[in-house]
């Protein structure tokens, strides 16, 4: 158990860190609780209630509905769909209602003699808990974030032995499931021949870079920074007849100084066009090239946010002053967290997405 | 062909980030070839053979294995598996059998008016190619990796333009790939209704990561230094009577410290398994938990490289004295990059895997 005890202290560590990003994010991704339950002690418990050992997984679930639908509904389908008797049905409706404070519960059910009678392998399924419980005190207030939840059934029908799933508990999420796993000791056994233990658990990464964005937004109104939709740092504009043969020599120089550049991916794309494509994107420099520049070896630079431009050597200069006016804007900017249209600037195709949500600076000429 | 160029370049970085990491991975990763084609020009050719264009894709995966058989085998594949004509399979051996420099091989295909001829799509195909070979002229020296190769098929239906795959030089590796990739314009459109041209390559990153694990042990080997099979940084030992939930409470207050840290398992393992548990993974710091230690809330800590040991104060401490020895340690060690058996020092079993391969420190006690 030492194992499943980490595996749980890794997912709160990693929501957490999630949670201390803003107090934006804290309000949206700091309350969760972590329901937990054992497969043995559930198996222990319908064995107990009546339910045939073959009979164990079909009812599991419907136990596994509980958390979209009330008692009643899961029972109505036990009896009816699932032919268990009226009587059964009832016994295990009170044990899956149940849940509270981890160390308690369990010591309740060991004090429900007929639970504990040697019988079903509840003893076994509450040892295992009972040792979790001790690792995980031990490992700081992890088990403050848990709750023993006899409702908690998983529906797969690979675990083993402890499940558990973390539940978004501002009561504003509706479906506030954002992490879950468990033991499956079998599962690898069974394709590979050679059976190896496992326990893991896995983190709900789009609904919860969903609600990061949320908290990105209203971070960004309060503090009236700009969320960028792009990482490209500098969009490398042609003016005139500088073709993108032109473009993508300067777009070269800059990736090989590790910078993030681009440029609009057609022949002679008109000015407008090339700003409004920063613009919408929220890149903060356009490096200038026109048929002067191009003669005499310069590039001219603009910082959108500032309106600053300025004239510089195409070499060094060029790529200190760029890197100037980044980190500038890296101290006003939040980089937007959800998924990049562009893939880190680089895309493969030609097509301007809609404009993004964040706040854009005005039109410079 | 912007994109088409940019995905290229991208691997080109990507492979010479590798071969730049020691003479060793340049040794073993720094000479390949990114052998390219488009399937449009392909088709032109085998049309012009006189294949019918139904039967294209069944004859381009004959050809597609001109990379591990001779042409002769390749020819009697095609005439007597896929009854195409003698004749026909002689012209298609005319053409697949060569490969040069990309802008001259497209200059000799450009001269050849049967297959220029405007009725096969030979003319965009080529012009495709010297869109993209000028785009990777302005890209600094990538065209210089790049050989247009017509024996190129790439078995995979999907692909609709350019196809290339990066091929090591050496001569040493028998299966030298170690990426491939090119442009897939309607396999998105197949699956999700809407089109969405699409470039990619992908990074034969298992292959890399066995070449580049020769490379670290050629490295360490030359200059002394030693591999280690785990990131963890400390292992937390107990002796005598402190048994699993003290040392997770150690554990605990060096993970909370950002430190990578582990027990073993069991209960009250015995000193020498759980030196031997550290010794094995080349795990650099020991702190060591007694009960007098407990007792006066101190720990034990132990270099195992110069066998230095010291008592300290649990907390900042013992933290500071941690942190110093792993900059020491990491100085004079090489991480390993293969697969960590611990999943960064977290194991879900506790078996003790064998020995690595790098040099050990010898037994300090």
């Amino acid at each position: 158990m030492v194992a499943d005890a980490e595996v749980l202290r890794v997912l709160i560590e990693v929501l957490d860190e999630f949670a201390a990003l803003s107090p934006f994010h804290r309000q949206r991704l700091g309350s969760y609780q972590i329901k937990l339950s054992h497969r043995g002690l559930l198996d222990a418990i319908l064995q107990l209630c009546g339910v045939p050992k073959d009979r164990l997984r079909p009812i599991c679930s419907s136990i596994d509905k509980l958390d979209k639908e009330p008692w009643e509904s899961v029972r109505k389908e036990m009896v009816e769909v699932k032919n268990l008797p009226e009587q059964c049905a009832d016994r295990i409706g009170q044990f899956v209602t149940r849940s509270g404070q981890p160390w308690e519960l369990v010591r309740e059910l060991r004090a429900d003699a007929a639970l504990c009678s040697g019988q079903f392998g509840a003893e076994e399924a509450l040892a295992d808990l009972e040792r979790l419980f001790a690792y995980l005190d031990a490992m700081g207030n992890v088990l403050n974030r848990c709750i023993l939840n006899l409702s908690l059934a998983r529906g797969l029908d690979y675990y083993t032995g402890l499940i558990f799933e973390a539940v978004l508990t501002d009561g504003t999420t509706p479906l506030g499931s954002i992490g879950a796993g468990g033991r499956y000791d079998k599962l690898v056994g069974d394709f590979a021949g050679k059976q190896v233990p496992c326990v893991g658990t896995s983190v709900g990464i789009e609904r919860i870079f969903s609600l990061m964005e949320d908290a990105e937004r209203e971070l960004a109104q309060a503090t009236g920074r700009v969320i960028r939709a792009s990482k490209t740092q500098v969009l490398v504009v042609g003016i005139g007849n500088v073709d993108l043969v032109q473009r993508l020599k300067l777009c070269d120089e800059l990736w090989r100084a590790h910078l993030a550049a681009e440029c609009v991916y057609t022949e002679r794309p008109k000015m407008a066009r090339q700003l409004q494509y920063a613009l919408d994107r929220g890149i903060p420099v356009l490096a200038i090239l026109g048929e002067n520049e191009l003669a005499s070896g310069v590039v001219g630079l603009k910082r959108l946010s500032t309106q600053e431009q300025i004239q510089v050597d195409r070499g060094s200069s060029m790529l200190q002053a760029i890197r100037d006016w980044i980190t500038a804007e890296n101290s006003q900017q939040i980089h937007h967290y959800g998924s990049d249209p562009e893939g880190n600037g680089r895309s493969t195709t030609d097509e301007v997405p809609t404009a993004h949500t964040g706040n854009k600076p005005t039109d410079p000429w």
